[in-house]
């Protein structure tokens, strides 16, 4: 039984055209709008819900016909603090079932509901930032006396190296998680017009806590900015000259493991009666512990402590609280391993630790971003309750990877397996479905979305230092719902393979730099700043087919069609017949500033390049 | 792009070829299996599970190939009391995933992952049971002594009738709510060589607990049995005469709502200070209160209330314990209204009573069968710490009514949008596949199969009065995953409306009934005692399409494949080359004794009728 058409004309999404609700809480009534072409075989659009767990099948009113397109409204009342909804189209051909996920001719299950969460606070400000993450030890040397010398310590019985400005890093046998390049807070502060020039609005942090590594995810002191970095009072520094710009500023907390130099663990191991025994696991004292994958250096917090809770997040003076206060206020914090805190064996704390951890941070901050690392499926987490964002690997980046460059995630890890076979349009489009319908809105409009990081590859190696194809890659990236961020010197053309060569040391000299590149993403920035489509747009996948994939960011003033091509597969137009766009519409390009008019359904592409990405603009009527 | 013919040969589920597990705890290993065709380019197999949030691929090993099949296999270790697999496989076209709801191209969210559940402990019994659901007013009078009279009682201010046997029931509106058969506890007793003759094992009974109606649904002593039915020595009596049989008993408790009449909402009405004010959510004493749906009658219970939920499951003495203890020793509860138990706007408990209710109950009897009541998406409850089951009329009878008889179930309540058009085959199957794929294996194979019930209008009815359309509906009844209820009367023919005209006296004089229908239940209730497949097989859609499903259960010893097809399609013979079934295996047809040989992968279907449903039997090498 092939599908009829119309079906593609049917859309709904939790943006301000479709949904009208200004930050709802229990009690309010939003209004609720389905759009459907005007050649639609609809006879009626029910609302269905379960209130209290019970079936309501509401009718919607017909209230406005445009000239492609009919709207159904209804007005909802909330009840619940998470209300899910799918929509009942009839038609004399039966009734279709429209959620999250798509349309099925099948009363579905209610997990790909739409899903609206009352009472959730979203940091508005996310929507409207593009982040840049540091690595800080390699960014800029802003302060050569705070440098590590050369067998200043040793960690794990060898003497810390200090290294030179540009040298390739030594990989993780070689000693690469103990030599120091010398970037330092100080460095970011003498940057930040670099980075303004850029476009960008909010930094990422790799951490900065006092630690023996350079990328200090083997945390020794919770409550210190490491020296080497210009400890506490560089923070201070930064932190005020953010302000001086309105920039927002992220750092990384680990709170699944500490170093095992941390004094917590050093006590435990010493003595099982010491006051942080109870923070860790050990299956036979004190050699056998559990430690993050087995990584001995790495010893696991076991959230089961009480203590440790509080003293991680929940009690006034936590970790967590601390340096949401003066004179820090950071913006947010990104979680590392989110995906495994709380989580040993038997004890499954993970979403109730994540919710206990919201609780604490938004009291001591309502706009803070909480950010978790998740490389799988984080959406059991991103339901309002805990974090208002994953670093969005598997909902956005992995599936372009796969669609773009024909690299799939195992094998960053898993070298025994590898798909070299590039993931159809049609399947990177069912991939991103797939995890924003298992998220509430509210929720997908914030998604970091990422092209790369300190763990994988670099985006201009994972595409086979193709230039255009990064090109397209960001292009996605920007126009994607969520906030983008840019991993440093990306935007110069660094190139990177895997952990630790994608650490490599910022150039900064320009003559270096593939300023074509750099230029792109200044104009990238700029839109992001600009359009309302991109902050607070509604989407919706139009054409993802062959070599190409097509989607709509649709606001009230404007809208935007984004497509991106990988190789030429002839496609001369690009139907737009089942959208809201009209023919007669005239659409601008941002990148070239090329124009093209909607004609019998279908947008002209004729300037799009055999591999390339365009963006066009329509503004409202 | 179109998919690979191949993928449909891919097969696992939670059933003993696939998964050697004997109530796996934490710690066990367990094996997990994969089947595929032959010819199907799979490279290799390995299984993806995420222990402790972390991603972990393994390969699995070919461990043997038959003469259409290979099988690969792998040792998981139980680390977490819930965990989730998925397959990956490689080809040189690049990778697929499966999991639960089929196979993707591209890697799916976890939501759908087959699903263990370490530690569950399922009730054995129900898996060799077949049940028969009785409505006590309606089945036999066996003490006409315990009758109501005519004016015995008021209820609603009208005093309620006595009516003669056989006569329709009267409407709700006509107070159809308070006339009464007299039908007792008594009958059921003197008419166990009828359910014994007819197969049964098992008996659900609508609630008997003293109260107004005749349904019984608006309870006022949860401690007694209505003394029209017999009070509680004619359970006792019942409960002796079914030991005899071996037979089990389930009865029907209401926890979300009391009867106005009941003294706890008595008290609350007269005094807020009531020991039991706190069981109810007064809007405004004593006269606007919560109740079910805004039925005045029913007061809704507020499970806030710790006091209740010690009332109700928690105590050694509580109601839902007392039951489960001699001299009653009832063997299962069916939870009537489970969807919305617990929730009540912002107080949303439905999932954590759901599990509290769990342990108590099982705590007093490991072996007692825990079925809810959820006519929607129960599956957040059937995840192996709530319910054993709940009434599959979204996972199985929904879809089969709407593929059997363009009957859409909105239609029962909503009579503003009807859907009278059939479900194409392949939208059942998605439908039957999608719910099944919410749940765990274990709970799949107990769930509680029904065509009908004295919610719906009887199956009879639906099918437009066509017994042939009974045996198709019945026949994948008994044959699907879980434990088939029968409605009484359905064996012979009775036929009924919407409630209450499916709640019309049973009927006993034989010359009424259909005997043909009678025979035919017989045969199924009979292969169900005999077919480990049907006890304890896995299961797989074979085929969709057209006007007809078929699905096969496959276990050690043997294996059923059964087709049904609601009018002609021409199909003349069964593709069978993706299944383990190879050229030259001989069927047998259960109901007629036809035998057919497997030829060039096809089965031939020469003795189906254009409508109608077979069974074919295999036993393995």
């Amino acid at each position: 039984m092939s599908r009829p058409l119309w079906l593609a004309s049917v859309h709904h999404d939790g943006s301000s055209m479709y949904l009208f609700a200004d930050k709802p809480k229990i009690g309010d009534s939003v209004t609720v709008r389905l759009r459907a072409g005007l050649t639609a075989p609809i006879e009626k659009v029910y609302l269905r819900t379960a209130p209290d767990g019970e079936q309501e099948i509401v009718p919607m009113h017909l209230v406005t016909a445009t000239d492609n397109c009919r709207w159904w409204e209804v007005t909802l009342k909330l009840r619940m603090p998470r209300t899910g909804y799918r929509f009942l189209i009839s038609t004399a051909e039966g009734g279709w079932w429209y959620n999250a996920a798509g349309i099925t001719r099948y009363n579905p299950t209610d997990i790909r509901d739409f899903k609206l969460i009352a009472g959730y606070h979203a940091p508005a400000w996310v929507r409207h930032s593009t982040f840049y993450q540091i690595f800080p030890d390699r960014f800029y040397d802003g302060d050569s006396t705070s440098n590590v010398h050369s067998g200043e310590y040793t960690a794990q019985g060898k003497p810390v190296v200090a290294r030179v400005w540009g040298e390739r890093p030594h990989t993780h046998q070689e000693g690469g998680g103990y030599e120091f390049f010398g970037g330092d807070l100080q460095g970011i502060a003498q940057r930040l017009d670099y980075l303004q020039d850029l476009g960008i609005t909010a930094l990422y942090l790799n951490p900065i806590f006092t630690s023996p590594s350079n990328h200090k995810y083997d945390v020794a002191d919770y409550y210190e900015v490491d020296k080497h970095f210009g400890g506490n009072a560089a923070l201070v520094a930064l932190r005020r000259a953010l302000d001086e710009r309105g920039m927002r500023l992220m750092l990384d907390i680990v709170p699944n493991h500490v170093s095992a130099t941390h004094p917590w663990f050093l006590a435990a191991q010493t003595n099982l009666q010491a006051d942080t025994a109870e923070f860790f696991t050990f299956r036979r004292h004190p050699n056998e512990y559990e430690s993050w994958l087995g990584v001995r250096t790495l010893p696991k917090l076991n959230y089961n402590s009480s203590k440790l809770r509080r003293l991680m997040f929940e009690s006034k003076e936590a970790i967590m609280r601390y340096w949401l206060r003066k004179p820090y206020r950071i913006d947010g914090w990104r979680v590392d391993v989110a995906n495994m805190m709380g989580r040993q064996g038997e004890i499954q704390l993970g979403n109730k630790i994540g919710r206990a951890m919201r609780r604490a941070v938004k009291q001591e901050s309502p706009e803070m971003y909480l950010l978790g690392e998740h490389f799988f499926d984080g959406t059991s987490h991103l339901q309002g309750d805990e974090l208002d964002a994953s670093m969005n690997y598997q909902g956005f980046t992995f599936p372009l990877w796969h669609w773009l460059a024909a690299f799939e995630t195992p094998s960053i890890w898993r070298r025994e397996w590898e798909d070299n076979v590039p993931l159809p349009a049609a399947e990177m489009a069912a991939q991103w479905l797939e995890f924003m319908s298992a998220v509430p809105w509210q929720i997908v409009a914030q998604q970091f979305n990422l092209l790369d990081s300190h763990d994988t590859p670099r985006i201009l190696s994972i595409v086979g230092n193709d230039p255009v194809r990064v090109k397209i890659a960001s292009t996605l990236q920007f126009t994607f719902p969520g906030t983008p961020c840019l991993y440093y010197g990306d935007e110069i053309g660094l190139e990177g393979a895997g952990d630790p060569d994608n650490r490599r040391c910022m150039v900064w000299d320009e003559s270096k730099w593939n300023l074509d590149l750099r230029e792109h993403y200044r104009q990238l920035t700029r839109l992001r700043k600009e359009s309302t489509a991109l902050q607070a747009g509604g989407f919706q996948i139009i054409y993802a087919q062959d070599e190409t994939v097509a989607y709509q960011r649709e606001a009230e003033a404007e809208g935007l069609l984004v497509v991106a091509r990988r190789s030429d597969d002839g496609l001369k137009a690009l139907p737009v017949a089942h959208t809201n766009l009209t023919d007669g519409m005239q659409l601008v390009e941002y990148f070239s500033g090329a124009s093209a008019m909607v004609g019998e359904g279908l947008l002209p592409l004729t300037t799009l390049p055999s591999v390339g990405a365009q963006i066009w603009i329509y503004k409202s009527k």
